[in-house]
């Protein structure tokens, strides 16, 4: 078993555990940690079908009392209201503040699980077991929780970690190769941040037959920025290569287009930008830009530069007038910049230079 | 001005403010400790009408971007669907993490701001002006925040520390005297939680020329308990003294009793027990029930301790199977008993032998 223990400020740690076939063993694994206690298991209905009776059994035979929850599949469970169904089934069933919520399923099913158990009796325990290969390298490290408001994604939410995260590579086998995609994009992102090697996975060898290794290699790197900055006042802004162009075009696109291509997107954008400007030397940036079309995620925006920042200026990473990118230096290797606002818009233009 | 400042484990810091007038000269005092910046206003239908034009116009004559968001009067609003509200109205505003929160208002008022500005954009910073008894003696010290679920009060929340609290004893003359005794009832069990001097003047003075010295005896109180256990692992439970009775009295009246009266019968109940028991003094004990009842409050309670038991078993305080009751010992010393569900409802019974 891959087990990376991430440590935070304030003493406290957790594990990310992965290894195949965890999830029918989570059960013991568990128990040696947890004292016998209620179990919300929330998961969606993609899931339910695939995964909630082989982690309920094993849950049960180790001497937990389960419960179950299932949310529908999608961004639309990412809501105030599905939170407050999930926050009433958890009263309904009585937990009580030793008990422990675990989410079985990709992002979504997690960062709405993490936030119901963070302010459910002011905050209760939970474990991620992530089904998906985007929840396994980006979700399952960091702690950030959210939903969606209408007027834009993951505008209200929590910093609450979690007790522990199972990741299971055998659950992947059952992912669209969309899905796939999207985790893949995540990882390409944390390649091209720090990671050289991670990066050459998806450039040269197929990814496939390497998920233990870029679920290790990816949560590393993550950790090791969160470690260093819980709560992204300064490094851990890195992490959002990407996401102020993917975000807006996730929203423009009324979430037709999903996180991860969109990620990727946004990724190619501010990779173009860096380019132009001189910031990324030209081969490093075809290097970018060929690796994510061979793992099957977009690199041309469909929606206009002025479009986009009309909508980030909304996104929850403005402070005032002024937003913070991420540029792409090499392979490895990124920059912070912080950018007015109304310059966001010429950077997005010249991204956007050059699509196909 | 009556100044206190709160410090924190974590070596956050915040001054809670007593001052007559303070209300009109909010934007002054602020303004020399925030830059300036938006600011959303939350209030309700009854504290609208009397002080929101006066703290807006100070707010903004100090530079501050001011917008109001009005929620209706009353517990109701403690809710998951008033709160998605609220956070909508911040995004609606376009605040952004450097942005600021301020509730003016009663308890429900502060409770709710408080748990929206700990969950928009993973929190941002806010400032409670209580106006009234109630919130400025007990809801502005100790961060918590929370709403309602249909399960029971306060069952989802946050633990979030405002910036400041500013309190004006003179907006409490707008108070009704069903008000006033609701703010009377947490400042009496401060008295017999810690402070004898805060209790006699309920005993035999006229509380309403005392009311900056309550608000100050209260807060210093309640300040000690917070800074030794800010997340109520243990000596801040001693602020639940008739709480656990209290919540579900309110729960059974459908929230018809109110919170103060609820805890005043909460507090009347565990002095009886606590009597019966040989724990308190009979004299001690007729002096709490008497200051109660002078200061017009309830001692008798008028459901059935299995009725109440019921509704306790769902409270947020139960760990699994047992409970931590708060004990009076005498006035200005009480004592915490950790028993199990099933021996509540006796405890509870014993309380009520003796009512009228």
């Amino acid at each position: 078993m891959e087990c990376i223990e991430l440590s935070l400020q304030d003493g406290q740690s957790y594990p990310i555990c992965i290894e195949r076939g965890l999830l029918s063993n989570c059960g013991a694994w568990l128990s040696e940690r947890f004292s016998p206690c209620k179990i919300m298991l929330v998961t969606d209905e993609n899931v339910a079908p695939l995964y909630m009776e082989t982690v309920k059994n094993s849950l049960v035979s180790a001497g937990f009392t389960v419960q179950t929850h299932i949310v529908a599949a999608g961004e639309p469970s990412k809501s105030i209201g599905v939170l407050g169904g999930l926050l009433e089934a958890m009263a309904d069933a009585r937990l009580t503040r030793t008990d422990l919520a675990v989410s079985l399923g990709g992002g979504i099913v997690g960062d709405l699980t993490g936030f119901a158990a963070g302010c459910y009796l002011r905050g209760i325990r939970f474990v991620q077991m992530p089904t998906t290969l985007l929840a396994a390298v980006d979700a399952s490290v960091g702690g950030k929780t959210a939903v969606n408001l209408p007027q834009g994604k993951n505008l209200a939410g929590l910093f609450h970690q979690p007790s522990a995260v199972l990741c299971d590579p055998d659950a992947m086998k059952t992912l669209t190769d969309i899905c796939i995609a999207d985790g893949a994009a995540e990882a390409i992102k944390t390649g091209i941040l720090g990671d050289t090697s991670l990066f050459e996975i998806y450039e040269s060898k197929d990814p496939s037959e390497h998920l233990t290794e870029i679920i290790a290699k990816s949560v590393a790197y993550k950790s090791k920025i969160v470690m260093e900055d819980p709560t992204e006042k300064s490094v851990r802004k890195l992490l959002n290569l990407g996401h102020t162009v993917g975000h807006a075009i996730e929203i423009a696109s009324r979430f037709d287009i999903s996180h991860g291509h969109a990620v990727a997107i946004g990724t190619a954008v501010m990779t173009r930008a860096a380019k132009k400007s001189g910031i990324i030397k030209n081969c490093d940036a075809e290097r970018i830009l060929q690796t994510l079309v061979r793992n099957h995620l977009p690199i041309d925006c469909p929606y206009s530069a002025k479009q986009l920042t009309d909508i980030a200026q909304t996104d929850k990473k403005s402070e005032n007038t002024s937003i913070t990118v991420i540029i792409p230096e090499q392979i490895g290797k990124c920059c912070m910049e912080k950018i007015e606002l109304s310059a966001l818009e010429a950077l997005i233009s010249d991204g956007m230079e050059g699509q196909e």
